[in-house]
């Protein structure tokens, strides 16, 4: 017997679109619709392809470790259509750039995502997962909200995440979860890149996390008016492009929010995550702040100092105060991004030896947003129980 | 006496930086944060710069009427970085890519637009005006919706604008304006390049317009599961990409709109409108359903056919009738897109000749997002009155 395979018909787009007669691979999920590279093949390599019949030389750069470290070389065809597939990459979202002739672009066949302090392109690979995409469930909404900042002396837009039922829950009130992007990032990457309202979305009509609202904005560009700010990415304080958001979380934030929308407007039910520089803010706003906030998250944070007696100000030195305060302190970071594993493995062991309960959590992954979906997945739960 | 100039002292961003001294131009507010190109001249010529020392050849290639037809050839400087200035460029809202040795990409110092169905460029050059801009008012929500579509068995998401008294009205209900990109834009397109927030918060802090809710969807993207559409973008019928529009936005959207939020769920609280390929799904679906919408608007829209006894299905034969149904037929173009100005201002005679009472309503521009913003703010105030 032999088999007779169907010849996979592709429509033409962009000019880029055909596959190959039997070709298994599949476009990404976070193309264009229509285009119909980048394309992940069976074994999770990732397909490039492009149309430069003029260029002397096409690169794809990854933008993250779950790709590659090295720009991989395309190679051009007779047509000038340049292609590379990469080794099996790591699952979840990686960010990269095209190099056209040495031009450091985007691929017009990927939706753009914010990083690295710019437009990027982006590429999905499949997980063994569900937990965040768009499932069966009740969705709630992503509100794009526009407030003034008296502290920035501007409009500034923030990401709220409410919970499907609130609109017909009445009077009903929902705690709130402050979370926070990256260095590079802005308020839409959570959303866009980590998937948080469906997280949110399966975890809450699974009954595994309480019904909340969560709050992003935009942790890189927060100055106050008239300063001159250094091009430097802080943790929210001091002479930084972001060196007010401590301010402008404290100040005007939180007290928009907790007016605007039905909160439960105390520390119990407030909580503050973040990753990466997000994670430093989150911890640098959260434990000066205890008394509005009970739970803070660290994902694949640094860690600021060696000693719980004089770390973070000295806010772990009274092991049993701050026991008394905080309900949920979390620490986590991926197997793969081996030396802040290594150090927030350390330092959650000498939170713990020091009478201070901290959770830490691991998953298999690099310093990217695949981490810190998993990270959200274990985190989201554990509050306002 | 002589003057002394201060020199103008700009922070480095991603290596693009700099600005002469004395020079008066600023960045656009179309760019990402941090970046200082492109920038506006006080004549609304429009800078662009970028650092290419490996490309041969690096031009501008616009995106629209409203900043050249042609491609702008850029001038190398000895360390590689390629500059032109514009002749003074129309106001308002202009699509742009980069050619780098012929490979359209996109401008990093740029935010990306959804526009000819890819990710694109844009530059806002100012106008006179500020009906557009965020300003000292209550501000309305844009809100993500996800919802389950049966027509094309996929999650699609909806830009949902709420008025900025939404959550606080009690059981107030709204009425509602359906409104719709142009071809190869998405339903964030009225969000970015169209302003529509703002454009309804100025509105209806004003009392110029009634408070209303705003539904964009993706009117390029509408195909039934297992259908084989062709790369052709339609009306919203037949066997193109978006050739399930109409049952899309009359089956799902519209039930999904109104079981979701606190609507006036009659044809008299309801409007459609579009821009260009838009207008044509907004005359199409709404003329085709005079049982669900009342008020209908075509911005730039093409005319189809001539005869009001026979065009657009004989819907306008009976003038008494069509009068007595429809509250607002409403035609605009733009004075620079001078065949759709024509077309649209013969056909709105040829319809009050035959006793169809229609606005024609005309602004300078091009086809391109200012005109459209002027369409929106003269159309929404004449809604729901």
């Amino acid at each position: 017997m032999t088999t007779v395979r169907a010849l996979a018909v592709v429509a033409m787009v962009g000019g880029l679109a055909w596959a190959q007669a039997g070709d298994k691979s599949t476009p990404a999920t976070s193309n264009v619709p229509g285009a119909q590279y980048p394309r992940i093949q069976p074994d999770l390599g990732v397909t490039f392809r492009v149309n430069a019949p003029l260029a002397q030389k096409v690169q794809v750069k990854p933008g993250g470790d779950g790709l590659g470290k090295a720009p991989f070389d395309m190679v051009r065809d007779y047509q000038g259509v340049w292609t590379v597939t990469t080794p099996p990459a790591a699952p979840g979202f990686h960010y990269y750039f095209l190099l056209v002739d040495g031009f450091q672009c985007n691929d017009p066949g990927s939706q753009s995502y914010f990083g690295w302090n710019t437009e990027t392109s982006g590429v999905e690979v499949p997980d063994r997962v569900d937990f965040y995409e768009a499932k069966e469930v009740p969705h709630g909404e992503v509100r794009a909200r526009w407030y003034w900042s008296r502290t920035t002396g501007q409009w500034r837009r923030a990401q709220v995440y409410t919970p499907a039922d609130y609109d017909t829950s009445g009077a009903k009130r929902y705690p709130v979860l402050y979370l926070q992007h990256g260095s590079g990032e802005n308020e839409t990457s959570w959303v866009k890149q980590g998937r948080v309202s469906f997280i949110l979305d399966n975890l809450i009509a699974a009954k595994r996390a309480a019904p909340m609202i969560v709050v992003m904005e935009n942790g890189m560009v927060a100055v106050k008016p008239g300063a001159a700010p250094v091009e430097a990415a802080g943790a929210g304080r001091g002479n930084s492009r972001n060196g007010a958001f401590e301010e402008v979380v404290m100040n005007d934030l939180i007290p928009m929010i907790d007016s605007t929308y039905r909160t439960v407007a105390n520390r119990e039910q407030r909580a503050i995550a973040g990753l990466s520089m997000g994670a430093g803010q989150a911890m640098q706003i959260g434990l000066s702040h205890l008394d509005k906030f009970a739970y803070i998250g660290s994902f694949s944070g640094g860690v600021r100092g060696t000693d719980p007696k004089t770390a973070y100000n000295g806010v772990f030195a009274d092991a049993a105060a701050f026991q008394k305060k905080v309900k949920l302190l979390w620490l986590g970071a991926g197997i793969a991004e081996a030396a802040s594993h290594q150090a927030n493995q350390a330092w959650h062991e000498t939170l713990e030896k020091a009478g201070i309960q901290n959770v830490f959590f691991e998953c298999p992954f690099a310093h990217e947003w695949q981490t810190w979906r998993y990270d959200l997945q274990d985190f989201a739960p554990r509050l306002f129980r």
